[in-house]
């Protein structure tokens, strides 16, 4: 795409009222823009990014069987109220409206309820599970403060997944499963180095649980951590016994303490839900059972707020390659003709081999197109120049975003 | 996919309280599930439906220069109150809901002001346009009533592209090719047949307008069309005039009456917008300008449910090969193991070459087979059975849903 083109413009100055880093650097580089607090719009960049992230988390829960499917942000009464999720005093963070005829609805924060009920028209045999449902959607949650820009959202697109097994076994066996998913999830986010599977105090159905955090300054827990074994503690929940009762001698791990943000929840929810709203099955002796079920959530604009946060630098944004807007940013440092002629031909050869190039066609000056292009934060940025020119017609230079490091090459030689 | 996989099943019953036919059938056959009037849940098919309309929409919006991106359904005061759109008595069909803090906000039904609003960011110069973006993103509308099915929506998806150009004649010459855009849409979504560019009576800025047109009995308008000119008009607006305003003689056209369904519609929005909101420009001589514009609605549910009710049968459902969840149904009309791993054979060769085939690899009947197929809709069944065997360990029978033909084939030939 021609830079050009793009309707959006970097911004030298954040916007008084962002106090997140993330959604400070993102609103600069014109990927975001904010509605309300809480509330943001992603803009061409910004949605490209979301998308990569949305298609990493679809692969990777297809690999398992994950069917896609696609709720509603409208919610009646009388579902929630079977849970006791309905009343205030138990979820205090619904938004409200009505119907004309004055029938009080509520949009979801959650899908829990919904997605039982849902199944209860489709499961009757133990033929018929496991079943492993998920979508995208957009969640809202009526937060009291939102300061966090995209990571805490009172509206943002959330992936939750569903299990619903035959046996506390079954489900078991998937949940270890998500784990490994999870984290081949946040390796291929390009946080995988910084993200620890963390144990911490019990959900309902269990003594002790498991949350995904990622270090970082901007997150709002802490977490003991040891580099070389990945062992995780939340602090909150440190003690002797938690690592005890997984096997785990405490004084045999290095433990450094980090700020950290909780990236992904993985619960098990037991026969919580197929209880209050019916959902059972024939086991193989014919005998009704109540469907045992996890869930699995991401928030997608708290991943990309998470990476933002982590890689980011004093010049912008650094983007790992899987989810980067664009895989090239291209440079033209010159504005004699022969030279940007050069640049627009290889545009248009990187374009015909389908690679994705945001080309900086601006006539500007080279200093303020690095500084957009380190902002923006692509991490390979494609010089041409009157140096490049003299090397032959095929020549480039490949910036490394991150550290600075070039190489030289040859565009020929790009391959998708 | 294995059809003992989905975790949809179909029913031979429609929901007592739902009365549209297209959402009968694709409950009936799992594609949908209904939350309440108005508001439905895409089940994994009817996903993969909505996501191919998706699909098609964006390939020819990009075509012509479109923007994606993706605003909030969380509305605030201020900029709806600057067009007189926050009031109820210009907006009736709002669903409203509060912050904590008391502060009233709005579930989007449309996002002129939003969008407008964020321009005002990046628009400064005649350089700076047109600007030509759009969303697939959810709108809420609180109908009174909501009877339609996935046709009328109170919560859907919907596709917005809104244009912002320099002036009326670069705005109008945009509105010419997104006539165009729009036909190439409904021709490949499979309802072009049926579909007329309707003359109807004007909007705000302009004496006439127009809307896309389907004929179907399920329609809530009535249109006047000529088959053999494409010239169709809105009945309520027939008139003499209307013809001569657009230079055709009425009287030398075939025209018949038939029920249809507005799928699209294309606005002048003029300058009410920009005025409101200050979006303006300087022109290449310094002047101030303000930006003109125009909106292009698509609602992905109202599509959906239009191709359902304009093509299927007594049997059920009939895809357009474009947008159906799988290109092929694979049906094995025997129980016995050399014809069912011949059957499994030729799935596992579909899916190595990235066909999309629904395997039925039941334990049923065929008569259960083929009333499902039928009912799901996939335009093409492929058939192994003893006969195809017989002709060898390639041979299939290719049944196609809408007019039951059948043709002899061979499974090494099938492309994707």
């Amino acid at each position: 795409m021609l830079l050009s083109q793009l309707f959006t413009k970097t911004r030298k100055e954040a916007l008084k009222d962002e106090v997140a880093k993330n959604a400070q650097l993102l609103i600069r580089a014109g990927f975001i823009h904010k509605e309300m607090a809480g509330v943001y719009a992603y803009l061409p960049l910004g949605l490209r990014v979301l998308s990569k992230i949305e298609n990493i988390i679809r692969e990777e829960l297809n690999s398992v069987g994950g069917q896609e499917m696609l709720m509603t942000a409208l919610q009646k009464k009388e579902l929630w109220e079977k849970t006791n999720r309905w009343d205030d005093k138990v979820v205090d963070d619904w938004f409200k409206t009505t119907l004309k005829n004055g029938t009080e609805l509520r949009l979801a924060f959650t899908h829990e309820e919904p997605l039982t009920n849902i199944m209860t028209n489709f499961v009757s045999s133990y033929k018929d599970l496991p079943i492993y449902a998920y979508q995208f959607q957009t969640k809202f949650r009526n937060e009291l403060r939102a300061k966090s820009g995209i990571m805490r959202g009172r509206e943002f697109l959330m992936k939750d997944l569903y299990d619903f097994s035959r046996s506390k076994e079954e489900h078991e066996k998937f949940y270890e499963k998500m784990k490994e998913v999870y984290m081949t999830i946040f390796k291929r986010l390009g946080i995988g180095d910084q993200t620890y599977l963390t144990m911490s105090s019990g959900g309902s159905f269990s003594k002790y649980s498991f949350e995904f955090q990622t270090i970082t300054d901007a997150g709002e827990d802490t977490i003991l951590y040891d580099e070389k074994t990945g062992v995780a503690v939340n602090k909150d929940d440190d003690s002797e016994d938690i690592f005890a009762d997984f096997g785990i001698d405490r004084s045999s791990l290095d433990l450094k303490e980090a700020r950290s943000v909780e990236v992904g929840d993985i619960y098990s929810l037991g026969e919580k839900y197929s209880k209050a709203l019916g959902l059972t099955y024939k086991n193989e002796d014919g005998k009704e059972q109540y469907v045992y079920m996890g869930s699995y959530g991401l928030g997608l604009g708290r991943l990309m707020g998470t990476i933002v946060e982590a890689l980011s630098d004093e010049k912008g944004i650094v983007w790992p390659g899987s989810v980067a807007p664009f895989t090239y940013h291209l440079l033209c440092l010159s504005k004699e003709s022969r030279i940007k002629n050069q640049a627009d031909k290889i545009y248009d050869q990187l374009r015909g081999k389908n690679i994705e190039v945001l080309y900086d066609d601006r006539d500007v000056s080279v200093g303020v197109k690095f500084a957009d292009a380190d902002l923006i934060g692509i991490p390979k940025q494609m010089i041409v120049s009157e140096k490049t020119l003299e090397k032959g017609t095929e020549a480039i230079e490949i910036k490394n975003r991150k550290d600075g490091t070039t190489t030289q090459g040859n565009v020929g030689d790009i391959e998708l």
